[in-house]
């Protein structure tokens, strides 16, 4: 599958009904996953905060993991090596492990496995990631899955604007800094990866208001300003993080592109924000002339690794 | 005082002693705390996971904060917002709340304190901030101080390693991204940080193992590629850790200047870092011609947000 078609299973993929039963029990939620399989438990922890949620993206576990923690391990292939090694130790400590993976060693090793569909790239698997985790956590509306699909339809019907946005970046071959804010830290977070791996440009991220504590300062000074194009996302719902934005801009002269949002809801803001950036990345990949399914350096860097 | 005066006091600010008595009936470590104030905390995750430990740096707090919970609220002012919102917060469910601070409207609306030196820039003031953490949770050898202070001293004597290295950054006015990798990933973000306020320059930074999923495929063909310069730290103790880093630099064609860590245990390369980061940012605002203690930045931006 070419990687259009790829960004369009993303509308089918939020009907994806899985959930894990009988997790009430467990006083801590651990969630293991790495790079585009990893990215689903960053958005989840910033959506859900009944129980503490906290995200693994290398070898080894926290010690307090336990009997009491429901360890989830994400791996879109099922052989990411740090997450193996993670789930390794969690079923050591007796967690209960449930892994969410298409195959792999992953899905011969878990007692539970939540399996998906395979054959796509994993960062093209978020809403098979992310589906369990809120169909499990979150009490979401019967109609929302369906709600969601209609509105990435419409996005995949067009993309105009993220086209006309990827050639402002393109024309000056600029390096995009993506401001985000709670809960969307993790989209920009996203985004950054996804210009990293789907145009293979760098990009920054950081978030309101910690960056108003220390990224704000070099934003007027700084050498090589010209270089950077700046986001932001035009749904801030606490009164006080839209004031941040507007006064950051003012005080540093500093234009950012805000993308609007015309969705709401959290979680439908969420698919929203992911899947422009997806567009926008790819568009960005094919004004470059650069395939956006090549992640060539990954690919040698596990072959380097494991020689 | 001036700021190399207040980078010199870090020797003497690890040998404050305080510590939070009674922890142990805690199931849970909140600690809040932004920008300069929040760094201390970012660290000091790294270093503990016997309990989970959940750093907060917005203006709310996560749902399951209760009496369970210990909440160490960090802000050297006292007075930034969304360390009193969170705060606030806090002690309406009943958490046990231990404030770090110099003094302002936290170091009053408190029922324990911790109190600290004024003066300094909050940035400066890292291990008035670290130390009591260190001491209530870490089993620190009784002679740890006196090392770390040693260690310190022979830093501030002779950072010429630091200068010659902000020599290179200033000559071709160079994007700094710094490459961490645990237990030293905040340390990558604290450069990050410095370079924002003490150099007025933006910078970039991300850790492995993740970056090997994503940051890694722009590495080599991404545009602008010269306006960076990279950096990681020569102490990885996992080889698995230490066998990516030399195989992303082959496979991508990158140099990562490695910083020299001469020191042994995670506490120490830790202040080590952190120190030598300081010096490293301290001088290259002066080979800007820059202010390294202006943050006018900051502080118009508060004018702005309280008018």
């Amino acid at each position: 599958m070419d990687f259009l078609g790829e960004l369009r299973t993303l509308k089918d993929q939020v009907l994806f009904s899985e959930r894990i039963e009988g997790h009430e029990q467990y006083s801590r939620i651990v969630i293991a996953g790495m790079g585009g399989s990893g990215i689903a438990g960053r958005i989840f922890q910033e959506l859900y905060s009944k129980r503490p949620v906290i995200t693994v993206d290398d070898y080894h576990i926290p010690e307090f993991v336990d009997s009491k923690t429901l360890f989830i391990s994400m791996s879109y292939s099922g052989n990411t090596e740090e997450v193996l090694s993670s789930t390794e130790e969690a079923r050591k400590r007796k967690a209960r492990v449930v892994a969410v993976t298409s195959g792999g060693r992953l899905s011969e090793s878990a007692d539970e496995v939540i399996q998906i569909r395979g054959g796509l790239q994993p960062r093209s698997s978020l809403g098979y990631m992310l589906m369990p985790l809120l169909n499990t956590f979150m009490d979401l509306d019967d109609e929302a899955p369906d709600k969601l699909r209609n509105m990435l339809k419409e996005m995949d019907d067009d993309n105009s604007k993220m086209k006309a946005e990827a050639e402002e970046i393109f024309k000056r071959e600029l390096i995009p800094v993506i401001y985000g804010f709670s809960p969307f830290r993790s989209i920009a977070y996203r985004w950054r990866t996804q210009f990293n791996e789907n145009s293979k440009i760098l990009a920054l991220s950081s978030y309101f208001p910690e960056l108003d504590h220390n990224e704000i300062v070099p934003l007027k000074p700084t050498y090589r300003k010209d270089v950077f194009r700046f986001y932001t996302f035009d749904c801030a719902e606490n009164p006080r993080i839209q004031k941040r934005i507007d006064a950051t801009e003012k005080v540093t002269g500093t234009v950012f592109n805000r993308i609007e949002v015309p969705v709401s809801g959290n979680i439908g803001r969420a698919f929203f924000l992911v899947h422009y950036g997806d567009y926008l990345t790819y568009h960005l990949a094919n004004l470059r002339g650069i395939d956006p399914t090549d992640v060539s350096s990954i690919e040698n860097l596990k072959k380097l690794l494991s020689s």
